[in-house]
C-alpha cells in the first residue's frame, strides 16, 4: 500500500490584505511550500485550488489555470469548490489522485479574498453555500443558521453561553502565539458576552472574521520523495449532508461529521482516544462544541463542559484549533483547510514555537462546508 | 491495472428551461444514469461535479452537497471548476479517484443553469473564465478572444470566412439528427455569413448559445462492476496554459491542447490516427479548427481545408461533434464536458441512432476551459 507524505508547506499571513491579490496570495504560500520541500517547480505534476466563490469574491473563476501559469507549470490545475470545505476537499483530490499513481507529486493550494467586497455582499455570498431556495432566499444567513443549532444545542444539552465564549477565549489565546493569525488579541468571557449581538446567542466575538490568505501544503508518494521529517496523511474521509437544516434528522449533530469521521478512523484504523489534537472547523464558537461531540472526543451533549473543563486547551488532554482556529487565526474560507493541515504538519515535525503540544504523534483536520452539509476528515500521522 | 468504464449515461435535453431549477436538471441526468446502468443508489461511492459558475448564475455554489442529498445520498461529493473545461474535468477527477481504489463507483454530473441572468450578465458571468485584470477588467469578452485566435489564423494559413461558417454548417447538420440538442435547425454557409456581427470575423452563427441542461456518466472499476457494452475510458490528459491571450507565445495554436493531447495519446498507447471520431471544444466556429490542428488530426494550418474536405463530417474519415457540438446541441458550460463523453459512450455502444458512426471503436473527447488555458482529454474504446 503507497503512502501520502507532505513534504512541504507554506502560508502567508491571515488578514485583510489591501495590498495584495488573490494570485498574489496564492503565489506566496505556494512558492514557501516549493523551497520548503526543496524540489523544482519542474517536479510538480498537479495542482489543487480550494477555494470557494472567487467568482464572486473578485469576479475571477478558472483559478487553476490562473495560479499555474503565475507559478510557470502547464501541467494539470484543477479548482475544487464545497464552501468552506473547499480547502480540505482539494487535499482529499490530492490524496485520491496520488494513490492512483498516475502522479507523483502535487500542489495544493487554500485560498480566498474575501476583503474587496463590501461585509454586507461577502456575507450574500457566503450565504450561497446555504440552501438559495430555502433559506438564503429568506434572508437567513450564516450566523442566523449556526444560532439555531446552538438555541438547540442549549435546549437539549444545558449548553451555557459562557461555554460558548470559552471557544473564542480558548481559541485566541492559542492565536496569540500563532504568527500569522489574524487576531493576536487575548479575549476574555467578559468580552464575548458584551460583544455586538449578531444572531442571538450569537455575539461578534463567537463569530470567526472575513480574511484574506492563503496556505499550501506539497504532498507526494512516499516512494517519489521521503521528507527528512515524514508526516504522512494516512486517511480521509469525505461526507455530505442535505444543505438545508430544515430537511436534517437531528439539529444537534451534524451528521457529515460523524461519517466523514467514521470513514477516516476506519481507513487509518484507529480510535479517536488516539487522536492528540486536532484543528476542527470553529466558524462559530457553537460548531467547535458540536464538532468535539461528532468526533468523538467526548460524549454526546458534553462539548460545552469538555472545552470549560480545559480539556482542549494547549496544556488539556486533546488540544483543539492551536493556530488559533478560524476564529482567531482567520477564516479565508477556500484556504481554511489547508492551514489547518499546514499547522498539523508544523505541530508534528515540532516547529510549532510556543504553541507546540508536546510529544504530538496523530493529528486530526476537520473541515466543513455551510452549516454542515460538507465535512472532510483527515488524520496525519509522523513516523519518526 | 485496473480499468475504469462506463456503467451508464443519462442527459437532459439542452436548450432553455424555464421551468426546470439547477438541481432538477442535475437530478434528472443522474437518474437517468443510475437507471441505465441498473445499479441501485447505495452502490454509489462518490460524485462529482463539474459546474462553472453557479455561484454567480443563480446564487447557489456548494452543488456537491446540494445535488448528492437531493439524491438520497451521504457519500462524499465534490464540485469541480476549470471554467467551460469543469465537466471534463470531474470525469478526470473521477477516473483518477476510482484507479485510487479508495472508492469503486462514481457519478460525474455537468450541469449549467444559464438562462436565469438576462444574456448581457451571462456574457460578464462567462467572462470570469478569462483573465480579470488582464482582459476582462478591460471590456474584452470571449467572442473578442476568440475573434483574435480566428484573425491571427486566417492571417498565417489562408483560413477562409467561409471555412470558418463550415463548422457551424456542419454542427448544425449533425445536432439536427440529436433529439436532445438545443438548435435542430439545419443552416448554409449564407447563413453564417449573413447572421450579425459579434466580434470581427466572427457572426453570431459563428458562436455557440447559451443554454440549460445536465449530463451524468455513471463510471466504475470493471472489478467493480462490468457492464453488457464495456466502453472503458483508457487515458486522461489535462494541461494548462496562460489564461491571458498575451502571455502566451503563439496565438494559432493551443497549447494546452496540444499538451493535454500529449498526455493522453501516450497513456493510451496510440496515436491521433487511431481515433475513429472525436466531440471536441467548438465554443466558436476558430475553436474546431484549431482543435484538428492540436488534437493532431491533420497538420498545423490545414484546419480549415479539413472541414471544407469533409473530413469531419459524418461520412467523413474522422466525424467530429456528432452531438452538433456547442455549436447546436448547445453550451451549458459545465455540462459540456460530460455531454461529449455520454455523446461517445452513445457512439461506441452504437445506440446513436441515425447520427451513428460506422464501425467507431476508438473516440476522443476534447474539453477547452477560457480561450485555451485548461484542456481536458479523454479517450475511449470498446471492448465487445
Amino acid at each position: 500500500m503507497q503512502k501520502v507524505v507532505a513534504a512541504g508547506i507554506g502560508i502567508t499571513k491571515f488578514g485583510e490584505h489591501w495590498n495584495k491579490s488573490l494570485r498574489e496570495l496564492a503565489v506566496e504560500a505556494a512558492l514557501k511550500a516549493i523551497n520548503d520541500a526543496e524540489i523544482e517547480h519542474e517536479q510538480i505534476d498537479a495542482i489543487w485550488i480550494g477555494n470557494m466563490s472567487s467568482g464572486r469574491f473578485i469576479g475571477q473563476e478558472h483559478l487553476g489555470a490562473l495560479i499555474a501559469s503565475d507559478l510557470g507549470l502547464n501541467c494539470g490545475a484543477t479548482r475544487v469548490e464545497a464552501a468552506c470545505a473547499s480547502g480540505g476537499l482539494a487535499i482529499r483530490q490530492t490524496y485520491l489522485a496520488l494513490l492512483s499513481e498516475k502522479i507523483d507529486c502535487a500542489l495544493v493550494i487554500g485560498v480566498e479574498k474575501m476583503t474587496d467586497l463590501p461585509t454586507e455582499e461577502a456575507t450574500v455570498t457566503l450565504a450561497a453555500a446555504s440552501d438559495q431556495e430555502w433559506e438564503a432566499y429568506y434572508g437567513v444567513t450564516f450566523p442566523g443558521l449556526y444560532a439555531m443549532l446552538a438555541k438547540k444545542h442549549m435546549h437539549e444539552f444545558g449548553t451555557t453561553r459562557e461555554q460558548l465564549a470559552l471557544v473564542a477565549v480558548k481559541n485566541h489565546e492559542h492565536g496569540s502565539l500563532n504568527p500569522i493569525a489574524q487576531f493576536r488579541n487575548r479575549i476574555t468571557v467578559e468580552d464575548v458576552l458584551n460583544s455586538s449581538p449578531v444572531a442571538e446567542p450569537l455575539n461578534l466575538l463567537d463569530c470567526s472574521p472575513i480574511s484574506d490568505g492563503a496556505a499550501a501544503i506539497l504532498l507526494c508518494r512516499e516512494d517519489f520523495l521521503k521528507p527528512e521529517k515524514p508526516v504522512y496523511l494516512v486517511a480521509s474521509g469525505h461526507a455530505v449532508d442535505t444543505i438545508a437544516l430544515h430537511e436534517r434528522t437531528s439539529l444537534t449533530e451534524i451528521t457529515a461529521t460523524k461519517l466523514a469521521a467514521k470513514r477516516a478512523y476506519e481507513e487509518a484504523g484507529i480510535k479517536p482516544e488516539q487522536i492528540d489534537f486536532a484543528e476542527v472547523h470553529d466558524c462559530f464558537t457553537i460548531a467547535e462544541i458540536l464538532a468535539y461531540e461528532d468526533l468523538g472526543f467526548c460524549e454526546k451533549g458534553n462539548g460545552g463542559k469538555f472545552v470549560e473543563d480545559g480539556e482542549t486547551s494547549l496544556q488539556g488532554r486533546i488540544p483543539v484549533n492551536t493556530s488559533g482556529g478560524l476564529k482567531s487565526c482567520g477564516h479565508p474560507v477556500g484556504a481554511t483547510g489547508v492551514k489547518q493541515a499546514v499547522e498539523t504538519v508544523l505541530q508534528l515535525r515540532e516547529e510549532a514555537g510556543e504553541r507546540q503540544v508536546k510529544g504530538a504523534r496523530i493529528g486530526l483536520t476537520h473541515n466543513v462546508g455551510g452549516s454542515g452539509a460538507t465535512c472532510v476528515v483527515h488524520i496525519w500521522k509522523k513516523e519518526f
